[in-house]
C-alpha cells in the first residue's frame, strides 16, 4: 500500500458548547494522516512555517507519517483557522483563516512519493489539486474533498478536477451547491455525471450515502452521546476510509462499503475531544470493536 | 392478527413547494390504516362529523379496513388541518387546527374490537390514549404516538401513559423535548428509563433509530428523490411497521428490524403524492420490492 494525502498542516483556535481550544494541531492533512495511520503507513505532502511546534512533527512521525514531502518555509508562519460550533453541530462558524504559508503553496511531488497507489486531496484550491494530479501515476486511485468556496469562486477549474478523480467526499451542503438541486439523491446522482466514478455525501450525525455507477449505499453514522469537537471529522473520516482501502490494496463495491463504515467510526472518535485528543487514546482494536458494532447496528433482519 | 388504531380521520390543507392539496383525505389514523392494510385487516376506531364524505369511507372499507369503531356525531364537523411545507421539508408549519368532533371524543373499544392484539394510539390527548388502554387487553402490543403540544402542556399524564406502552414513536425533534436532551442517543436511551420498552426515533429524510433494552438499531431513509408532500409519512411509518408486525404475529428483535424497513419503504410512497395519491397507485408487491433495494443499499460488506 502507499497511500500520499496533499492539504494543510495547521493550528486551530476552536469554540463549542463543551469548551475551548487554542492554537491546536488541526488541517485536513492532520486528522486524514492520522486517521489513516491506524491502518498502516502514509505519505504527507504540506506546508509549515518556522513556528510549527517540533513535538507536531515527531506526533505525526511515531505514527508512521512520512514527512518526506513536508515543505518548511523559514520565514513562514503554519495556517491558522479558527471557528465556532454552536447548536447544529454540523456546521462549523469560521471565524478567521489565515492561509500564511498555504496561500503560495506549490506542491512539488517527491521522487519517493511519486509510486503512490491512492491520493486524497485534501480540501484546497482545485488548480493546487490539479498540479497534483499531473505529478501522480495516472493508476493511482485518486480522492479529492472541496468547500463552498471554490465552488463559488473557481467553478470552472473545479469542474476540470472533478473529471480527473475516481471519487469525490464532500458534505450534503456542499453536494446541493455543486449540483444546484436541493435534494440529496438528486445531488449525488447529478455530480456522478459530472465526472467522477464515486460520490461519498457525508452528513454528521446522520451519516453517509455512496453513490456510484453500479451501486448505492447509505450508512448511518456511529451514535456518539457527546460530540465535543467536530473540526476534522470529515479528513478523519476519508482518512479511515482511504487507510482500509490502502491496507486492503483493493477498491470494489465490498472493500468501499467497509471502508464507509470504517470511515464512519474514525471519525466517530475524531469528534469526542478536541484535536487529536480521542486519537492518541485508542488503537486499532477500539476501531474494530466499534466497526462491529456497527454491523451489529445495522444488521439485516 | 387483529391491529386496531385510534386516532383522526381529518380533511387537510396542504401547501408544500410541489403545489397545493385541498379538503383532501388525512388524519393519522387514516394514514396509519391504509399503510398497514397492505399487510392485513386493520380495525379502526375515530370520529367524524355529517361532512365525511361518502367515498371516503368505503376507500378505506375497501382496504379491509373494520370501520366498526367509527363514530359519527350527526351535528359535528370533522376534524380540519390546514399547513405548509417550505424548505426544510421534516418540519409542517401548522397554519389551521380545528378539533371539531375530535375535541370532545371519549373512544369507546367495541366489543369485537377489545381483544386486539396490536394497538396503535395515534397523537391525540395523552388522557384519551389512557382511557383506550383501559378498554384493551393486557397482553396487547401497545404503540403511541405524541407531540410537542403534549409534552408542554399535559406532561403528566403523558408520563403516566408512556409507562403502559410497549412502543413509543416520536420524531427527533419531539424527542429531544421528552428527554430534555439535545444528543439524539442520549435522549432515545434517556426515554426507555421513562417507561416503554423501545423507542423508534424517527428522522424523516434521515431515517431512523430504534432503541430498546436489548439492541439499537439505525436505518437510513429509502432514497426518495422528489418529496411532494410528507403529511403522514409518520403514521404511514408507523402503519407499515405494524401492519407488517400483526402479520407476522410475532414481536422480536428480527421482526422489528424488518418492520423498521418495512415502514420506511411505506412512508417513502407517501411522501410521493398528496394525500393517499401515491398509495392508491401500489400493491404489496411494489413495496415487497423497496424493501430489497433497501436490503441492498444497507448490505454489509
Amino acid at each position: 500500500m502507499s497511500l500520499l494525502v496533499v492539504g494543510t498542516l495547521a493550528y486551530d483556535t476552536v469554540e463549542t458548547p463543551s469548551g475551548k481550544a487554542e492554537e491546536v494541531l488541526g488541517g485536513a492533512a492532520t486528522y486524514f494522516s492520522y486517521a489513516a495511520s491506524f491502518f498502516g503507513p502514509v505519505r504527507l505532502m504540506s506546508v509549515i512555517g518556522a513556528d510549527f511546534r517540533p513535538e507536531d512533527r515527531e506526533l505525526l512521525a511515531g505514527r508512521g507519517v512520512d514527512l518526506g514531502g513536508l515543505h518548511v518555509e523559514p520565514e513562514g508562519r503554519t495556517f491558522r483557522w479558527a471557528g465556532r460550533y454552536e447548536g447544529d453541530m454540523n456546521v462549523a462558524e469560521t471565524l478567521d483563516t489565515q492561509l500564511n504559508v498555504f496561500a503560495d503553496y506549490a506542491p512539488k511531488v517527491p521522487e519517493p512519493f511519486a509510486d503512490s497507489r491512492y491520493v486524497f486531496l485534501a480540501n484546497s484550491p482545485p488548480a493546487m489539486q490539479a498540479h497534483v494530479l499531473d505529478q501522480v501515476s495516472d493508476d493511482a486511485f485518486t480522492v479529492m474533498d472541496t468547500m463552498n468556496l471554490w465552488i463559488d469562486i473557481a467553478r470552472e477549474e473545479l469542474d476540470a478536477v472533478l473529471q480527473r478523480v475516481d471519487l469525490l467526499i464532500i458534505n450534503d451542503q456542499e453536494a446541493r451547491m455543486l449540483a444546484g438541486e436541493s435534494s440529496l439523491i438528486k445531488a449525488g446522482r447529478a455530480i456522478l455525471e459530472q465526472g467522477p466514478n464515486a460520490v461519498i455525501v457525508k452528513k454528521g450525525e446522520h451519516g453517509a450515502f455512496l453513490f456510484s455507477r453500479e451501486f448505492f449505499y447509505a450508512i448511518p453514522a456511529y451514535p456518539v452521546e457527546t460530540v465535543v469537537d467536530p473540526t476534522g471529522a470529515g479528513d478523519s473520516f476519508a482518512g479511515g476510509l482511504m487507510g482500509y482501502l490502502a491496507s486492503e490494496d483493493r477498491v470494489d463495491e465490498a472493500s468501499l462499503r467497509a471502508a464507509m463504515l470504517y470511515g464512519s467510526v474514525v471519525a466517530s472518535f475524531n469528534v469526542q475531544d478536541f484535536s487529536l485528543g480521542r486519537f492518541k487514546e485508542i488503537e486499532r482494536a477500539q476501531i474494530d470493536e466499534r466497526f462491529q458494532e456497527m454491523l451489529r447496528f445495522t444488521a439485516h433482519p
